[in-house]
C-alpha cells in the first residue's frame, strides 16, 4: 500500500481560514438571523473599476477572435506583463527577464519551496502568513510539530512583537538557508524602514541567505520614506527574492495574478544562477497564468489603471482609519493600520481564539485569531480593512458595545 | 551559502517544448522568409466559440458590479462547477466533493507530486508527457540520470510500443506506489480499452498502487466503446486519481482550467483518506482557478457550451484525418489520430530529433521528437492536430515533397 507522506502527517488540524469558515458557519446556523460581517480572511470586496473590466471583456471578446485568440504562451507570462510590471511598479530597478507573472503569491511561495527542496533550512517572522511555515513543513524542511513550543522542530521562528517594533533580533539570529520576510507585514500591519532592511540585507549577505520577501501589500504605503520593494536596498540582488500580487492592490485575488522578482546575480553556492533554475521550476509544474487575466493586468498597469488602482487601495486604507478609530477608542492596543491594511490589536492575559469567540459571538464580527499565525500571535487578533464601508461601519458600531 | 537543490540538478538539459521553440526561432533566423507551420507542441489554434466568449466577457462585466464580484473563493473551485464537471462529464459517476478545480493538469500533476513526496515510488509509461518523470525528478522520487539507459534510476519506464498496442506488459511490471497512465495516449495517440484499463486496475488493486490517470484527451474519444475515465472501471475508486483539463476540448489552453477527481474510498495504508491530505495541498499552496475562467468553463458545460466543445473537438479531429491521410499516403508507419489529436509515426533506424530538424529544415514544419517522452520514443515524431486549417492543408502539401 501507498505510505501517507510523512511531511503532510506533521501538519496539525486544519489550515487557519477554513477553520474559521467553519466556526463562522456555526455561528450563523445558532444565530440564523444575525448578519455576521467578515474583518477576518483579507479578501476584496469591492467591485473591480471600469477601465479593468474593460480590459477584461474585451480580452475575453478577443478571445472569440482570430487576432485576439491565443493558446498556451510562455510560462513566465506576456512580454508585455513583464515589462509594464518592471517599468511602473519598480520604476526599472528590476528587468523584465527577472520577473515571472503567476496565479499569485501563495502559489509563488509553494514553488519556490520546491526550488529549494527539502534540506534549505528555513527562518520566518513570528507571526507570519502561514503558507511560509506549512510549505516548509510539506516539502520536508522541518522536523515535527512541538505541542509545548507550537514551533516545529528545524524551523527558526523570529519573534516580531511590539516590544522589538516587529523586527527580528539579527544578533539572536541563527543562520539559515531561507529568511521569509513579509512587509508590509501581514498579520501585524508593521512596515519595515529602510533602515531595517539594510541590516536585514547585510545579515543576508554577511551569512549567504537567500531572502524570500513578500511585498503583495506594497501598494498600500504611501509615506514615500519607506522601501516598497527589497530592491530599493543595496545588496538585495545578491539576496534575495521577490514575492508580490496584483490580489491586494486590484482587487484581483479571485482572478489570480502574480509575481515574482528573481534577480540574475542571485546564485547558488556552486555559482549557478538561481534564475535557471526557477524558470526550469516554472516551466515544468506550471503553465502560465491564465491569458485574460494577463490581459486584466496589464489594463491595471496603464495610466488609467494606475489610477484606479490607487482608488480601490485608498478605500480600504480609509475603511483601516475608521476601525483603527474605532478600537482606539475603546482603549485596545493596537498596531498597523497606516501604509498596511491591517489592524494587529492585543488582549493581554486572553487567549486569541478565545477573544475570536466573543468578537464573534456577541458582535457577530469575523476576526482572525493572532495564534493562527504562529506562537507569538497569541494573545492578539487581526482586524482586515477589506470590506464594503456600510459593513465596516455596522461592524464598529457593534464593536464599540462590547467589552473586552 | 545556499546549496542548489541536487534534484533538479539531476535533470538533464531544458524541458522539451522550450527547446523546440529554440530550434524553430534559429531555423527562421536562418530563413527569414520561410512561412513555419507548427504541428509540434499540442496548442490550441481556433478562437473560442461564441457562448463561450460571451459566458467570460458577461462575467468580466460583472466583475464590475456589486452582485457580480467575488474574491477569494473556496480553493477546490465553485460548486457549480464541480457538479457541473461530475454531472456533464462523468454522468454522475463520481461526487462532486471529489472534483476539485484547478489551473491545468500540468500544474496538479507537480501537485500531486508534492502530495506523494520523495518516497513514493514511479512507474510511467514510455513515452510519456515529461512532467511525470521530471517532477517526480524534482520532488527527490528519483535516483540520478542514466545516459547510457536515458531513464532516471529508481523510476521504472513501462515501454509502450506498437508491438505491445501500446499497453504495458503488467506481468513484467515491478510493483509501485504511483503508475502514471494516460488515455488517450500523449505521444502515441493510443486509447487504452475497456480491458486493457481493467488489468490496469486490478494490477493496481492486487499490489495497493495508485493509477494517476490522465485523461486530459477523454473528449476526442468518439468511440462508444472506450473508456473515457478510469472511473468507469469496477475497482478504480479504491485505487486511482484522475486529472484532467478544459484545454484540449474547449481551447482553454491559455485560459487554465482543470481539474483531478480524488474518490472518497481511496486510502493510504493507515487507512486515512487520500482526498483529505489533496484537500490540504490545495488549500495551501494553490488559491483556487481563477473565477473568471471558472464561469467560462460552466458556460462550456451547458447545452451550447458542450456543443461548442463537441464542434472544437470535431474540427481538429478533421485535422487529425488529413494528416493522417498525407502520411499514409507517403508509407509513413503510423499510429493513433483516432479518437485523439497526435498522430504518432516511425522512422525505423533513424534518431527522433534528425528527422524533426529534416522535416522543419525542408519543409518548414515544425513536430515533436519522440525521444523527447522517453527512451521508447526514440525513432518516433509525433504530429499534432492542433492548427489552423489552411496551415495543416500547406503543411501536407510540403511533406508529401519530402523523402523521409
Amino acid at each position: 500500500m501507498v505510505a501517507r507522506n510523512s511531511n503532510i502527517a506533521k501538519l496539525p488540524g486544519g489550515y487557519l481560514f477554513p477553520e474559521i469558515n467553519r466556526r463562522k458557519k456555526a455561528c450563523q446556523e445558532k444565530n440564523p438571523d444575525a448578519k455576521i460581517i467578515s474583518l477576518g480572511v483579507g479578501n476584496t470586496t469591492e467591485p473591480l473599476m471600469r477601465h479593468i473590466t474593460e480590459g477584461l471583456a474585451k480580452a475575453a471578446a478577443g478571445l472569440g477572435t482570430g487576432k485576439g485568440y491565443s493558446g498556451y504562451g510562455d510560462e513566465q507570462g506576456f512580454d508585455a506583463l513583464r515589462g509594464a510590471i518592471a517599468d511602473k511598479l519598480y520604476k526599472g530597478i528590476v528587468d523584465p527577464d527577472e520577473v515571472l507573472a503567476s496565479d499569485g503569491a501563495k502559489c509563488d511561495i509553494g514553488r519556490l519551496q520546491l526550488l529549494f527542496g527539502a534540506d534549505a533550512s528555513v527562518a520566518v517572522q513570528d507571526p507570519s502568513y502561514p503558507v511560509y511555515v506549512d510549505g516548509s513543513v510539506i516539502i520536508g524542511a522541518s522536523g515535527a510539530f512541538d505541542e509545548t513550543t507550537k514551533q516545529f522542530d528545524g524551523i527558526h521562528y523570529m519573534p516580531c512583537l511590539p516590544e522589538n517594533q516587529f523586527f527580528p533580533d539579527l544578533k539572536a539570529l541563527p543562520r539559515t538557508d531561507l529568511i521569509y520576510f513579509c512587509s508590509p507585514n501581514n498579520p501585524t500591519g508593521a512596515v519595515a524602514t529602510r533602515t531595517q532592511l539594510k541590516s536585514l540585507v547585510d545579515f543576508a549577505l554577511a551569512n549567504r541567505s537567500i531572502i524570500i520577501f513578500d511585498s503583495a501589500y506594497s501598494e498600500y504605503i504611501s509615506d514615500p520614506e519607506l522601501p516598497r520593494s527589497i530592491f530599493e536596498i543595496e545588496g538585495a540582488r545578491q539576496c534575495a527574492i521577490e514575492v508580490s500580487s496584483f490580489s491586494k492592490p486590484v482587487g484581483f485575488t479571485g482572478l489570480r495574478l502574480g509575481w515574482t522578482v528573481c534577480p540574475k546575480e542571485l546564485t547558488f553556492d556552486d555559482g549557478s544562477p538561481v534564475l535557471k533554475d526557477w524558470n526550469r521550476i516554472m516551466t515544468t509544474v506550471f503553465n502560465g497564468a491564465s491569458n485574460l487575466v494577463q490581459r486584466g493586468g496589464l489594463a491595471a498597469l496603464d495610466d488609467l489603471g494606475l489610477d484606479e488602482m490607487q482608488k480601490t487601495v485608498s478605500f480600504y486604507m480609509e475603511n483601516a482609519a475608521i476601525i483603527k478609530q474605532c478600537l482606539g477608542d475603546m482603549g485596545i492596543e493596537l498596531y498597523g493600520g497606516t501604509n498596511a491594511p491591517y489592524i494587529w490589536t492585543r488582549f493581554p492575559g486572553q487567549k486569541s481564539w478565545d477573544v475570536f469567540e466573543r468578537i464573534l459571538e456577541e458582535a457577530f464580527v469575523v476576526t482572525t485569531p493572532g495564534s493562527g499565525f504562529g506562537p507569538a500571535g497569541e494573545g492578539f487578533v487581526r482586524f482586515s480593512a477589506f470590506g464594503h464601508r456600510d459593513e465596516v461601519i455596522e461592524a464598529t458600531k457593534r464593536l464599540q458595545k462590547l467589552k473586552i
